[in-house]
């Protein structure tokens, strides 16, 4: 076999691991990179196996693309990455489920590898040691290799538990860990309107990978569940291909897919104390493996954007309460002036319908309770009328949903105007422990 | 109604065509777009309206998403943009199928309608005069709004016939175009191994949205597709989220999903000699009216990637033929150095396996021929089993799918190591006739 004498040839050195690209200088070759290096000295001996010329020139650096950034996030720390991060572009969200027979120290073998892998990605190196480019001929590579020649790509991976990690719903405590679930984990309540599908629902644990380049994204949930084969297997996965939300006031606000801005009343990474108080669990909240975590609702929601595309402008304002081009309030301002839901249009009425989507989902309304929402748009193909199978991959993150997001969305599902355009078809809430140490994995706390 | 008055209150002026955002300086407030502007005229009145205070301050420029380009490549043109254009990063493709009772005037009149649109969109302006920041309030919007704020993203919209579109397969002749059809337009044989589903296959017409930023294709792809309302419906559609081939020697090569560079050996445009052989077709050809045309095929071709992640690296390299660090011919050299085909290992085998990949989709095995590669990566979720839904949307420009892409894929179908990680689901050929003329639309000669 050729390949195995290719394999023989390759000096031991060679098989080191491989960094992630960078522009180092090496031997005075100004803009090749370590990776384009290792790749010259396979291509060198090649070419002495097979009597071609040796010494082949590299005339070209191996550089990202273009659309992707070179923006890293620690992975350690005392929060997970990935929630007051500022919102990168792209999406790729995953559920798992643990397989038969994984038990506890099962699972934390799953969550210490996840940890290695993850702490790798998200610095822009590939899943495991034995890269593409380095690993021994006779073994899988443990890095699939499509990101390695992509800059880290702001990818953060962030990890929660769901209910059902904590007990099964025919009762089994499969990981010993009932009594610790948390009490802000709640099984969510059927809204009115739920229609919701069992297959893209629920989960016991989650990964939600955010980075500016899709494939980077995509690259580490792939990694995640080929080093979960056997343990955990994707139960459902979302791809999101435009942040929906800002969170942070350095980011432009953007727009869904009903075509208005959205999230211009989001938290703010940068307000620390609605942050603390709306977002990080607390130990005094009842768990204290929970303190620095956050807990995660995730709800599918599908627009049928072709009946709202015939709607009118000024319906659709009013729906939403805010214009359209500019996203000001329709009691006036601009995008961010407060809304001001008692100020009164001409014909007596208040100049923001009552039953608007500001207005109910407004922390006025809501007893001051508030969402970081971290959502994205999707688009799924088409349906067989041709109806593009679209809408919004809404992720939000807060201290309790019992207080935040369910009161919320009994509101939204009661009375918003938009209900009509909307059908929240999946739907998941999951623990998201705090950030891991360096040398710990991400949920210890729940084992010790 | 509030958004009676409101529009009631919105001077002539406003209703006036919305152009895309761009950093004029109006009125000698710098940085103040003029959405902006429009904008704060609308807010001053809705303040008026109801008794807030006017003047309001608009202290940011609205700005576009970080990630998007402010690339244009022009519509009109001997061509259609978006074959030879430089691979944009994100695909949205959609195939329609006409309506029941669409005529030939009809179809006129659509295609029309379609090339408007397209013309101002891919040059970053609302599909319609009325966008959501200057429409009549009565009225809905003639733009959906959700690029509103988006540069334009080096968009380019492709238009393609299908075969059903000059006759059914019942035989009608619905547009009294059948005795034009192309003789290069074949319906495409079945290739060994082909597991095609009908529902994602074929359809009377296509268009290609690419687009550096996916919300800039969506965009595109889902205002066309209101366009068409009762005229034609999207009969399947697909996103991509990477892309799998360059089309110019100034791009970088990127990787598909089994972690490879792809599309090294692809045709670039650079090379005018190769395109006008292998990518244009000619008045010579037999159907006139597709001189500066070309014939697009399309195949989704589902990866197994979960088992291809199992298979060792030297197995790998040698389906494809080329290492995969690199992505250097397995005969030698480095990335774009040409693979010798005779070149022996030391077990006096070649190198190169003759049925790798590389060997089989190259011009030498294939008499010379050669496609325009311009495929994406896609992950449509996951399966029953946890698997990704996930592989290369393959799309090729050529001259003559007799000559080119039919004869190259049964060499492939019958033989390629690949096939076992490979399955082709859905498929699609069409007919893509050259650029229009402004004044004039897409596809005018086939009517003439």
């Amino acid at each position: 076999m050729s390949t195995k004498n290719h394999d023989a040839e390759r000096p031991e050195t060679e098989r080191q691991e491989t960094e992630h690209p960078e522009t180092d200088q090496v031997g005075g070759r100004s803009g090749l990179s370590r990776r384009g290096m290792l790749g010259l000295a396979g291509a060198t001996i090649g070419a002495g196996v097979v009597g071609l010329g040796a010494g082949v020139a590299v005339d070209r650096a191996v550089v990202g693309a273009t659309s992707s950034s070179g923006t890293t996030y620690p992975f350690y720390g005392p929060h997970q990455a990935g929630i007051t991060t500022p919102a990168q572009d792209r999406l790729h969200f995953a559920a798992f489920d643990a397989s038969p027979g994984l038990d506890r120290d099962g699972l934390i073998e799953l969550l210490r590898d996840w940890t290695v892998a993850a702490a790798r990605m998200t610095q822009g190196r590939p899943a495991g040691k034995y890269g593409p480019a380095s690993g021994p001929m006779d073994a899988p590579p443990d890095d699939t290799g499509e990101a390695l020649d992509l800059p880290p790509g702001g990818l953060t991976l962030t990890f929660g538990f769901g209910p059902t990690l904590f007990r099964t719903a025919s009762g089994d405590d499969r990981f010993g860990i009932a009594s610790r679930r948390p009490a802000a984990l709640v099984d969510l309540p059927r809204f009115p309107g739920d229609a919701l599908l069992e297959p893209i629902s629920g989960g016991d644990l989650c990964v939600q990978a955010c980075s500016d380049d899709p494939q980077v994204a995509v690259h580490a949930i792939r990694n995640l569940s080929r080093i979960a084969f056997g343990r955990a297997a994707i139960r459902w996965s979302q791809l999101g291909f435009g942040r929906t939300s800002s969170t942070s006031r350095a980011q432009v606000t953007p727009r869904n897919l009903f075509g208005f801005k959205d999230g211009t009343a989001n938290i703010k990474s940068e307000d620390q104390t609605v942050v603390d108080d709306q977002v990080w669990a607390s130990g005094s909240d009842g768990a204290g493996w929970m303190a620095g975590g956050s807990y995660l609702v995730a709800r599918k929601i599908r627009m049928v954007i072709e009946t709202w595309d015939r709607q009118q402008l000024g319906e659709q304002e009013r729906i939403i309460g805010r214009d359209k081009g500019e996203g000001a309030p329709l009691s006036g301002g601009s995008e961010f002036s407060d809304p001001n839901f008692l100020a009164l249009a001409k014909d007596g009425g208040t100049a923001i319908d009552p039953d608007s989507h500001v207005r109910l989902a407004h922390p006025t309304t809501n007893g001051g309770a508030q969402l970081l929402r971290r959502g994205y748009n999707f688009v799924d193909g088409n349906d067989e009328l041709g109806r593009l199978n679209a809408g919004l991959f809404f992720i939000a993150f807060q201290r309790d949903p019992r207080t935040q997001f369910i009161p919320i969305q009994q509101r939204l599902a009661q009375n918003d105007l938009m209900n009509e355009y909307v059908r929240h078809v999946g739907s998941g809430v999951f623990a998201v422990p705090p950030g891991a140490h360096e040398g710990s994995y991400v949920g210890a706390g729940l084992f010790a």
